[in-house]
């Protein structure tokens, strides 16, 4: 069973992972992304993942066989495990709990070599609308505090597996960097009754700099912060604390968003590895009784997906401090982002 | 001038640095470590580097030339520049500050391929005295809150020269890193009027379970909570908050304990790249009127290096999150350290 433990000193969670195991004489000294040879992810080998847990497929078709446009299976390496209680528990000085969990994989298409960015926009959407769905079933269980929709594109962002996929991890705990985020958006709104992320966005709708795309209902910008060269920030544009709330209507304009943001990077920086995450509100129905950021959430916390193209190498200065180098102003990226031909 | 911004979500600075700028297609897809031809590192080169700081040389030799063991020089491209005020100036909803701060490398030896796990204790203490004497002088100016020592091994860790050397970043603000270190210190000392890292300190000295050395001054070990496989923690076993006012005689112990580990690091390991920083307190002289951490800093913060092997790619998880998996429990990796042949 997977441990879940805490620092005393930096107060991060960590999950000790022991059934993925290392011994030092395990760690390659570049990852190589599996390409050629045998792919579980793709059309035809259902049976080499763990069991379907749910698909867009073919109404003729059963489970765990073809006729899939998308698919949901659990990490068969997971992170944390599905089943039993979290024991939390003191040792001296330190938390700990077990590493329950959920880690599941959502297989974008059937088709090895799509890549989301030419993908049609439609299909983008049934790739949102499955992970709004997996958010939707994993918050009715109260264990759940948080639960992260990510992905990993290329080797150098930390995929495995190069067949497009999306992944989900379920938290027992909520996780520092969106504890911060809450209190900041909370603190704003107890100062002033406004969201801080409205505020932002209005700021910048207002100035233009750093806006990539301004669609109807969503936008993408660079972040005027921005800790990485191309980071991109897409958010709704108006009001709205949570991805699981996401309307049908909403998902059609993000997948047009996130498709061309995707494009854009692609076409801008010659088809990089990148990272992006979904920031969404915590699970309510789990709230913890002493949690102050928990208050009025859906006033003031406003979902975004963070996206990191991995074009630098994260060196001692930013592990050490939380402080980051940023050789590219988000101006210019931005500029360069919006001028690139598509 | 580069430029300071602080994200108003996540609320950590960002150093914008435009005199680096890079456009899309200046990103290499891996950064290659130039290891042959011209080192400006290397003796006989020192008018390649911009003029020397200070250096730790033969007394009939002069300044820029030959003759020395650790010198001191700013970096060529610095990240923050030395000259200037900060002008901190709101936009809208942000805050920035004018770039002002310093940046130095500390070349560790004349000699190319020196590494400083086999260099002899003796020298691995004249490069860390070179370090607290350049954080002394760096800590009367004013302007600097923080001052990061750093080293980056390996191109993997982000080092752009395999010449062996250690960095030192001024900065015009506490990194957010060392503001929570100094908070949860703060907050452990005013419930229990102890010394948070003291306390951790004893109880693994207690169990044993994570130490890699217990040296009679300086302590090695495996953190609890680890966030990747064979990070290290080293501290003074004893009470001690600040690096700068560390004594020659602990400098010895500390570069007894520190040339182990590299050295326990480089064998178990077969030479990983890695990481190190060191945290110690802020400037005190400098410090701001309400920053509620900075009362008492003598009696609850003990500064510490942070030792990281870059063993694993982060991927979007770990930084959507802050929350880190690691598949190599801290007890295994200790284990490993204390036992692999020297």
């Amino acid at each position: 069973m997977p441990e879940l433990r805490r620092d005393p000193i930096q107060k991060r969670w960590v999950i000790i992972a022991s059934e993925r195991s290392r011994r030092p004489d395990d760690f390659p000294r570049a990852e190589p992304l599996r390409t050629g040879g045998f792919c579980p992810f793709c059309e035809g080998n259902e049976s080499k993942t763990p069991p379907e847990i749910t698909a867009i497929r073919n109404i003729r078709t059963s489970r765990d066989q073809p006729g899939w446009e998308v698919r949901v299976v659990p990490n068969k390496f997971p992170a944390l495990q599905i089943e039993g209680a979290l024991d939390r528990k003191g040792v001296g000085i330190y938390n700990r709990m077990n590493g329950v969990g959920a880690h599941e994989v959502i297989i974008e298409t059937p088709q090895h070599d799509m890549n989301l960015a030419d993908a049609p926009v439609d299909h983008v959407k049934k790739v949102l609308w499955m992970c709004r769905e997996r958010l939707r079933d994993l918050l009715r269980d109260l264990r759940f505090k948080y639960i992260l929709i990510f992905k990993n594109y290329g080797a150098a962002a930390g995929a495995a597996l190069s067949h497009p996929h999306t992944q989900l991890i379920a938290t027992p705990v909520t996780p520092l960097t969106l504890a911060e985020e809450l209190t900041s958006a909370k603190e704003h709104y107890l100062d002033k009754e406004r969201c801080l992320f409205c505020d932002l966005i209005q700021q910048e709708l207002d100035s233009g700099d750093r806006i990539v795309i301004a669609g109807s209902q969503f936008i993408a910008m660079t972040p005027f912060a921005s800790r990485f060269p191309f980071e991109i920030f897409i958010a709704p544009r108006y009001h709205n604390h949570s991805f699981a709330e996401t309307s049908d209507d909403m998902l059609d304009q993000l997948a047009l968003v996130l498709k061309e943001v995707l494009l854009r990077i692609k076409k801008c920086l010659i088809d990089p590895p990148y990272n992006f995450v979904v920031h969404t509100i915590p699970n309510v129905k789990a709230r913890p009784r002493r949690a102050t950021y928990w208050e009025t959430l859906e006033l003031d916390f406003h979902w975004h997906i963070e996206l990191i193209p991995r074009l630098t190498q994260v060196a001692g200065f930013e592990w050490g401090t939380g402080f980051y180098i940023n050789p590219t102003a988000p101006e210019e990226a931005a500029k360069y982002l919006r001028e690139v031909k598509l």
